[in-house]
């Protein structure tokens, strides 16, 4: 995999009937390598198919008679009023989708407008490139710790300067989950990862993703989480929990948000679906501080279900790489359209104006639904 | 799909074996569009599937020495006294099936006779022309509420003369469902709606659901029963109901009837079966009105289950259309005389003489159906 | 169907690895409509399929140091003693499997020895041709009643000159199921039933299940216990219990068995597997007659869990006639065989020494066995 | 299955990816006879794929600030200090997978180091030949007890005198299941059993297993446990114990460990997966004796959830017996290195730094698993 990675330079909008379906389409645009990297996860995928399917373990109770009309998708989170609830989960590398890279993801967002960037630390477009395309729009800047804290003040120092307005520190993923696909593949990124790359030994590119997970800090503990927070100033959001006994720690030791997620299924297989931790984790937070949420999300119904399960606001992943791969900023803008106009219909169809109305839901438990 | 849409002219009596069946015929029959549009769902059509499969949550216990012999099936709703506790449920443009449209529907149903015609409001055909067929048989009037209420009064009004004894306000369609199939095939409607067009921008033909669910009014609330009511001096259902507390909202407001339904799983996906949330809504209404159920019934089992968890009467829909698309007038008769006699075959089974019998029945529930 | 039917007159020893793969086998050796008529059940097969399938809802607990060795199988029901607890279900029609009709399942089981053979109303063999192969081995009459008592006296009396020890009263049939592949075949008996022929209108040749069973009496009745019981001074069994009240009231009006069946799943479809009624009804009969199970009966381990479950003996059903078509009485006699190793083999692992053993076992419940 | 046996005489290290796949490759290295006697099991192999998939039925909960780095997987069993907590099953006949037979798998264990060989009485290489593989490194005896004492002795001594320290009774297999693949290829050993052939009649070569069961003894109870402890002065294991009642049995016999297995699903079909009676075996045992676990551990994920569920020790099996058919004895350590990291991996994204963390980890019920 050595060899030069042709990503596409697409440039259209997309007509989108689910979200699912832009996986199989998104594999013809994509090198095998990098498809398989963004679409595979770790063991034999049971997490990750889990956290889509486990989504109909719940079913919706629609509401007829509740005098429902233009339902409104605006909420906040911090300092940010957004019109949609849901963000941009962070993600590694978007760079093997297409050939604008990050920058190409933050013109989606930001020619969509009212939600946030999630910058992750192995970006393969610089903070200015980035910028680029998201044009003043907020964002939040995800963070892999170092080993050594000085590296990790530096880097701090850079995401404050970009703007970043809170750190979300990725918890779950201080090795590499046990990725067949890459394995087999022997998948290493074809390009370079500018923001840490000073901090790495060896660029990013050509690297596998054990080889650069093992340079970042194991570690992790309760009190990373308030150097964070001390240090930058900034929310600080714990991102990977999957059970109420961290949700806790990690509030007790600052945390200004609680991220739900199992990185899409990436790093420990054989766990619990996302969507099936949601509901005891809110339980434990209990408002403390707001929950974001990814892990499976491809549908209104499902951004439905996890904010009546407890979620503030949902992460979207694959499905936007997968619109960056298909049709480049245009593409990442139909998905968030896509995802908005969804979410309308179902909040229209099962009775709900407002996303306060969403969270007073009650949701129906189906046995036997898989 | 602007061009010709041939739908079948044939006519013939039909030899069924199971209205499964029904459907794969039928696909032969209907033009792609038509059929994908009377055969799909919404989203990735769960809610479609479940809704036949959930009826295997629950399984008849058959009652063998109950003394039973040619079971009757005769019921009564409202001032109708039925031969069977089903009745047709409202359906739009059923010319996407046969070209006799409503009218043959009507002429199955009144050839079959001792039960209750449902007239869509999306009909395409007239008053007029389904009184051909229908023959001075009972019928029910299902209305979509137009933003304007004098429209409404006109329309209750025609429905009224025309001989309507119920309204049926649909408070589930308030927007389409996410219909993939017909978004696929750009499907539209190939002929006009003459109850509605007059309310309509264009005639109803060669727009799609969407447009024309736009046109109508979103904001459904209690008060909208009540105007119902009032206007036409009719019992008055509410259909789409799938929560106990809609069902109280809605007796509340002056429903006579409760329809359980869930649009055949047309609107929301990853909502429940209809029959899983039956037996809660039943409980709810305590024998305050009658409850029609709608939503998968394929066999007399299902009818039998329905009943005994707690519906008054079964609405038939998509076999009955396949058996118009399959044989005109003819075809829907052979489909209601394939459920009364299965009907009639399961309560000998089961044990059961009379529809009270059924009702009073236990199901027993069988865990992992699916 | 009315062309001469060709049933194998193959007569061989098999060697059976298990019973299912018999079905299979068999499909070739019968006539389609026969196999059908034998292999099939009524509706979508739900119910005939989950009989088999339930069995892996309980899991047996093998008792590792239980000192076992030769497991005895021998038991007794009323004045039997029986070498195996296991006897032969009626059937009807055993010609279309094999060219010896009953008669060749006869002198499989008395070959065999040590068990009972339930002979059907609907015989395709005489009394006295059965008893050619049966050679005064135990047997038991299993009646379908007519409407006309002095039929079913007549009918009584002959069985008992014959030798009948039981009657078994089928109950759970007073109408056809509905079989959708024998429905599709057109399937009418290829041959007369001589010990109901007198009483039928035809002779049964050519002749449909649905129109023999309408000539049968649909209003069974609890003093149609009575009346058999004190007509015939013999013990009557009622089949086809699936509920705990019937074997109440069965008990109440003198039966001295119940047999709980679903037919093979042959009556009514969505009915719960025979299995997963056995242990309510075995909780109610209490002790007070002996149960008889079938319904899905394929493996050593499904009559270990019937019996464990609350049943006394078990029946056999279409495995036998399998046996039969593959390989005439010593097909049958290997089905036996097999059977009667199978359990031995699993007394001994599941560390077991008699039948009481058996009864006394604690199965486990296995959650998503399906 | 009289000719030549051609085992495989590969030697090489393996790339594995997981181990699930390692059959499929060693499916093309053996001989079919040889083959489907390891990967096969009885029945229709409900158990033995039960086995696997119910790991599935709880989920890891992984925590994600638990500051953990270079997990350490080291336990103690006995008077050994492990370097895993994994050990080598009891496996009959190695040679069928690979020419060296059990010295090889013996010299993968030795390489490995830090683990315990278990040799099986049905071993085909002596244990000489053993010795030269295994090289000092620690070794229990698994013994099929005969049902003459003296000759139990006289293999206790031949077992001690060679080292083991624990003996391991085998009592789940007092006869052999019912192995469908086996009897179809008429499977017989192609070579002997040189550990018992004295006390067979016949040396193992061209025997079945029926055969060779058949001449063990049956009747194992607890005085048999007393015995072997008594005789031999080891410490002994009581394998095969599937419910708490045999457990608390095989303590008051004087067991020094239980070992909770099914035997791979190779004996009774239709009985719970070992994962799912491991948890009230561990609340029985209560921690009086070590309880070691093995019958379908596949992954690093399965070894956590058993020691989270109350296992101390996994016994693997068949992959490592695959992995001697691929590469003989490299093939032996590239398994049990792959597992090593394997577990290492998942410790490290669950948050456990140590097993005794494993075992106090709370593992989530996930219905609809299967």
């Amino acid at each position: 995999m050595t060899e030069e990675y042709n990503a596409s330079k697409e440039l259209r909008e997309l007509e989108i009937y689910n979200t699912i379906e832009l996986e199989d389409l998104a594999k013809d645009y994509m090198p095998k390598g990098g498809f398989d990297y963004l679409a595979g996860a770790s063991g034999e995928e049971f997490t990750r198919k889990r956290n889509v399917e486990a989504f109909k373990s719940k079913g919706i109770l629609p509401r007829v008679l509740a005098d429902v009309e233009f339902p409104e998708t605006n909420t906040k989170i911090f300092e940010h009023d957004l019109k949609v609830p849901f963000v941009m989960a962070p993600i590694a590398a978007h760079g093997l989708a297409h050939d604008s890279k990050e920058a190409g993801t933050a013109k989606g967002i930001s020619e969509f407008g009212g939600t946030i960037m999630s910058i992750s630390a192995y970006s393969g477009a610089t903070f200015a490139e980035i910028e680029e395309g998201l044009n003043g729009n907020p964002r939040w800047f995800q963070i892999y710790m170092s080993k050594d804290d000085q590296l990790n003040k530096n880097i701090l120092d850079e995401a404050k300067a970009d703007g970043a307005t809170a750190i979300i520190l990725t918890a779950d993923a201080t090795v590499s989950g046990n990725r067949d696909r890459d394995n087999k593949n022997q998948f290493v990124y074809p390009f370079g990862m500018p923001i840490v790359s000073r901090y790495l030994t060896g660029s990013g590119k050509n690297m596998s993703l054990n080889n650069i997970y093992a340079q970042s800090k194991q570690k992790i503990e309760p009190k990373d989480v308030t150097f964070i927070k001390e240090y930058s100033g900034l929310p600080v959001f714990v991102k990977g929990v999957q059970t109420p006994e961290d949700a806790t720690i990690a509030i007790g030791a600052g945390a200004d948000g609680i991220w739900v997620s199992n990185h899409g299924g990436r790093q420990l297989d054989e766990a619990p679906a996302s969507f099936e931790v949601l509901e005891e984790i809110a339980e434990a937070v209990a408002g403390q501080v707001p929950i974001v949420f990814d892990s499976g999300v491809r549908r209104g119904e499902h951004i439905f279900k996890a904010l009546a399960a407890g979620a503030d606001i949902v992460a979207l992943g694959r499905p936007v790489l997968f619109g960056l791969a298909l049709g480049g900023w245009k593409g990442v803008k139909s998905v968030l359209e896509y995802f908005e106009s969804d979410l309308k219909r179902v909040m229209q169809l099962a009775g709900t104006q407002t996303i306060e109305d969403i969270k007073n839901s009650r949701l129906k438990d189906l046995s036997d639904w898989n």
